[in-house]
């Protein structure tokens, strides 16, 4: 894209009541808009991000045999009273409303029910089996407090997988495969190091759930975590107990602040019972189906990247997710420079590299601080400097010193890293 | 994908009020699912035709200088207060609902107030323009009735393309860009033949706005066409003086059903006005922004195509939208059937054609029943009497015999079909 034809601007300021780095950050860069708290428009580059995590939990999702499907937001009052769940004092985070005969419905926190009730149409015998659906959702929670920029969103987009298993056996193999393609994910988009997989409260199916926290000050959790065990376990069951059980012991542990960017959770069957969705086995018994809930906050991975790769200069993206990986940039205004640009710009198309091509008539300045502010990974800059030299000059986000390189050298450095 | 392992199946049941043919076919052949009457989840085989139309879509809205974002769904009651659009008498298709303190929020039945609010961060000069920008965007409205399948949701994906421009000059380009645009977008789905660009009722700055009225007895509009001029007139707006100011004379025109799947408006500078936004122009001048509006429903126009490209059999779909493009079936359960269709099966993944594997240990009626109900453009059949021919079984889904050719044949059809 070219910077000249695109209607976003960086900005210095932010609004009054925005508290969060991460959203503040994205809104100087032009990623975002806020239209009312916790509730943020994404821009073209912030929409690209978000597209960049979905292709990443898309293909893991894809690979441990998930089939992607959309549900709707609006959602029927009946489904949520089979399982207690409609009551706003048992979820206080409803969104309601109603439909012209005075019919209430509710607004799409969560799928567990619409999605079990309609599998009561595909699932009947023992040979349906295995059934792993998943989506990204645009997720709607009455929030009391949204003050973590789109890391608490009252608006936000959610990857939410759910596996039907035919018993136990087949829910925890299942189960485990959505922990490592999480795993896989979390290292692909950068936060592999600092993302542990955590013990929290279960239900009446388990004991434990499993959340996946990633260690931040922006974070609004506490964990204790086993570095060398790489696993960690969340305040709220944090007790001599839980730790003999989870093979624990205090010392080992260190407390910090994270957030939680998935979770993962057993229901056992009693969903299935409740919404009556059962299968006959081989054996020719009805049987009820063993619910899993896999969700991944994509909006808020976005604000956790956002706060963890940045400085004081502003976003600094992981290749896997910039918006582009180059930040291409001509200073001066000869036409001998700007044609070398436009050359540039062209073969990096070509080669498939995606680029932001700041070809405004600006200072060079405001492009090198925008080039810094956006983040992208890698900036050639094209300059009368750089023509004598017959070169590009070339510098990482994260490097100091930039370098003068030839056009071979420069594609061959950019196609490598992905 | 293999169906095999695919969670969807086949119906001859229908949900008891569903009354729209293009859902009673989506629903039988695994495409939706009905969650309330106007209100449809799209599962994988829907996803596919869904994201196949949005991507010809986005193609066509880059190609004119299009910016693609996403707003969101919770809306700010005082933006649609300072254009008298917040009102339920006024708007009668508003879902709205509150936030935990209180405060009303409405749900994005349309964008224009928030997308022209935001648009003050980032026009102010001159130099801002031109800017468009669109989304896909998940739109709730609160229909009283919602008898018309996907054609009319309560919730339905829609694309909203938002134009800023200068001057009426610069608005009227881009309008007929985007008119051309729309054009080329129903061509490439295959309605461009009974698709008419119909004069309807305007508002406050044009006596007519336009829309895209595609002939089909599942419409609820009347229009008149003038099919030589490639035109036509909404009944709305169908009276003598229309008439000598468009061009058109009764006799050269049919009265038809149709469906509205686009449409084009021009807000003129009243909205920007209401909500504030005005750029500098190159004499110092503070202007008004002249805004469009323009509008395709997706889901709708699958709705629409489902209805056009149907037959007693099932679904038809254009080679465009098709959820893929072939349909494979190995008849016959011997090794040597079963390892040739396999090895077909990944010979055109290899090669970018998109299958729908019947590898399911089920009769060859039920096969081919399917491949028909699902609407694939091709169906390859693998089986004895194939093996013996040294070829495949090829049956396009709108001609009436097999023939058998050989791989390369195939290959080379199939390629060459887009």
């Amino acid at each position: 894209m070219r910077l000249s034809q695109t209607f976003t601007k960086t900005t210095k300021s932010t609004p009054a009541d925005e508290q969060a780095n991460n959203a503040k950050l994205l809104i100087q860069a032009g990623f975002i808009h806020k239209e009312m708290a916790g509730v943020y428009a994404y821009l073209p580059l912030g929409l690209q991000v978000i597209e960049n995590i979905k292709q990443i939990v898309r293909e893991e999702m894809n690979n441990i045999g998930g089939s992607e499907l959309i549900m709707t937001n609006l959602q029927r009052q009946e489904l949520w009273e089979k399982t207690d769940r409609w009551n706003d004092e048992v979820v206080d985070i409803w969104f309601k409303t109603e439909l012209k005969n005075g019919s209430k419905v509710g607004l799409a926190w969560s799928h567990e029910e619409p999605i079990t009730d309609m599998m009561r149409n595909y699932i009947s015998s023992y040979r349906d089996f295995p059934v792993n659906v998943y989506q990204f959702q645009n997720k709607l929670r009455n929030e009391l407090r949204a003050k973590s920029g789109i890391m608490r969103g009252r608006e936000f987009i959610m990857k939410d997988l759910y596996s039907y298993s035919r018993n136990n056996e087949e829910h925890d193999k299942i189960y485990s495969q959505v922990t490592e393609a999480y795993k896989r994910v979390f290292d692909r988009v950068g936060l592999g190091d600092i993302t542990y997989v955590t013990s929290a409260s279960g239900g009446a199916f388990t004991k434990y759930s499993h959340e996946f926290q990633t260690i931040t000050e922006a974070g609004e959790d506490t964990i204790y975590v086993d570095k060398e065990k790489k696993i960690a376990i969340n305040e709220e069951v944090y007790n001599d107990e839980a730790l003999a059980e989870l093979g624990l012991s205090k010392e080992g542990l260190e407390k910090t602040t994270s957030a939680e960017i998935a979770n993962i959770f057993s229901f056992g069957t009693e969903k299935s019972k409740q919404l009556g969705l059962s299968y006959t086995d081989e054996d020719g018994q009805e049987k009820p189906v063993v619910l899993g809930s896999y969700g991944i906050g994509i909006t808020r991975l976005m604000g956790v990247i956002a706060e963890h790769f940045s400085d004081d200069k502003g976003l600094v993206w992981p290749i896997s997710v910039a918006p582009a990986k180059v930040y291409l940039a001509n200073v001066g205004e000869s036409e001998a420079v700007k044609n070398q640009a436009d050359k540039l710009y062209e073969d990096l198309l070509k080669s498939g590299i995606s680029v932001i091509y700041d070809d405004r008539d600006t200072r060079p300045g405001q492009k090198f601080g925008d080039a810094d502010l956006m983040g992208i990974p890698y900036r050639v800059v094209v300059s009368e400097k750089t023509l004598e030299s017959n070169g590009f000059e070339l510098k990482a986000r994260t490097a100091n010193d930039t370098r003068i390189v030839n056009q071979e050298e420069l594609m061959k450095t950019l196609e490598n890293k992905s």
